[in-house]
């Protein structure tokens, strides 16, 4: 449980000061001494000498992103791979974070430890250190926590740079995250730096909208999508899904939020057959499917088209925060 | 006001994605074109050659930051000069920034344009862009705004590194902020450039919690501060409030909290007449008063000292998150 009743329980009891130890105890190795952790006005690092620094932020909601049957070392750990899913997608190595807590004083000192504990496991599993913070207070019972990651790559790799006629690949499967995979979920990081070294992938975006929504981004002007709908790679939580949605596999596979699957194209004359050969070397549990490519419309960007039938396929929107 | 009830007045008659247009369309020039500024999965930055990275991060929250009685604008120039204190009080130069919304879905869509003209301006104003970001849902009626600011600093000037012996010297006048100081201050940020050269100044902070509880944070192991009572720049707004609060106003001046002014040291040897010379030189408009001295305890970290009776100064708190 996110609250407490009991004051001798919550962060009430310690208040700002004595939490902010009590932090940096949980955090362990992931916090480093002081100024280049937490401790100063500001974290400081040594810049990078080469390539391009990334910089993302994610937020994750009580109410929202998580509730109380999600027990708090995977709310932490779902925090931090939001954002490395980010730089996955651009192909980067992450590097170093900063971390906003907005809480109120009726949250459990117990809950927290598990949050922080979730947080340094999967700090330490990707190398990254938590440098720095802000603590603030919310009307109870609130609980939401910013994440700020800053990582490196050499050749980032951009949304905006596919182009016609280059085949689209989707790693893993698509639809039903809300079942489990929403925090269970592997950033795609290996297989996004993989694929940021080959001249061959001209764009990459990770999936955190639903495909209908997010590949839009990928596609350039006066473009659209054949997509190959029976090669769509279905999860088995959205086929459960839509035995009671009343929606078909197909909608949840194209508008669920939060698969935090690669999304990403390639050069129309890849060898097709060599590249998911040497993918499947590579990456032998990470699943590869060829789901269609991007063709010239000669007008403005255009729809998704079913590639059989030439129709367009209605599955275009996705999780829109905001909408009532 | 931060919310309506008119639906087609709030952020949900526009969800996230025109949101997101309409805060491209607001920030202007403050939003460089993708992938350096909004648009892909992380934003994408030319590394440092050379110096420190700085990294901070603070959160405005309405109730608690701010209410219906400070126009937008100010809500978000506050914000951004929340975070830019902190790379001022390590001597540095803000760069880029990154901002997490998160919001209900009733927040009205001129409040929000408010709130961006607010950022834009100041952004502008401290040459910082405006790179990236991420929108969440919170409940009914709810805002807080995260924002994470890079910078950077050839040397960064530490808190940790006053020696005894230092004088301590604090700019501005301090307490009473919530008369209108907490969003009407301007950052010290030349000031903290100018002293970062100096290798007279040891080290340097900014008070957001209040003078009572930054100080410590200055004291090296075994020192106590000895403080010049009859010198504290006590501020008109901190003697106005001593006036019904039933507290001395000496105690509104160590205890307030979001000051945002600077608290540094400087070497014993300092010749302190030319240093306010020079200063008063420099910064004309920017008070400059030397509150005391670090003196040995021969034992653990020590009190604060009223340097003209010896005895212990009570206010050694200031402002808290959480404890309630």
């Amino acid at each position: 449980m996110l609250a407490t009743k009991t004051r001798t329980q919550s962060v009430a009891h310690l208040g700002e000061s004595a939490l902010i130890e009590q932090i940096k105890f949980w955090l362990g190795p992931v916090n480093p001494p002081s100024p280049q952790g937490i401790g100063d006005d500001c974290a400081v690092s040594v810049a990078l000498k080469e390539g391009n620094q990334l910089t993302t932020t994610d937020a994750i909601n009580y109410g929202y992103h998580f509730d109380d049957s999600m027990n708090p070392e995977n709310v932490g750990a779902k925090l931090i791979k939001r954002n490395v899913s980010d730089i996955a997608a651009m192909g980067g190595t992450p590097e170093s974070a900063v971390l906003a807590l907005l809480c109120s004083s009726d949250v459990s000192i117990d809950w927290l430890k598990g949050f922080f504990l979730g947080i340094r496991d999967t700090c330490e599993r990707y190398s990254i250190s938590l440098v720095g913070g802000d603590i603030s207070t919310l009307k109870a019972t609130s609980f939401s926590a910013v994440l700020t990651l800053n990582g490196y790559a050499e050749e980032p790799k951009l949304r905006t740079s596919s182009r016609v006629g280059d085949f689209i690949y989707t790693t893993g499967t698509l639809g039903g995250s809300i079942l489990g995979k929403h925090y269970q979920f592997e950033p795609r990081l290996s297989e996004g730096q993989w694929l940021a070294k080959s001249p061959e992938c001209h764009a990459m975006m990770d999936l955190s909208d639903g495909l209908g929504k997010d590949l839009n981004a990928l596609l350039p002007e006066n473009t659209m999508a054949d997509l190959f709908l029976d090669q769509i790679p279905v999860s088995e939580a959205a086929k459960k899904l839509a035995h009671t949605s009343g929606l078909e596999e197909l909608e949840h596979a194209f508008c669920d939020g939060e698969d935090y699957e690669l999304l990403f194209t390639m050069d129309a004359q890849t060898d097709k057959t060599e590249f998911e050969k040497s993918w499947q070397n590579k990456f032998p549990n990470t699943q590869l499917t060829c789901i269609g490519s991007i063709q010239n419309t000669g007008v403005e960007k255009g729809p998704y088209l079913d590639a059989k039938t030439g129709k367009p396929i209605p599955w275009v929107y996705g999780f829109e925060h905001l909408k009532t």
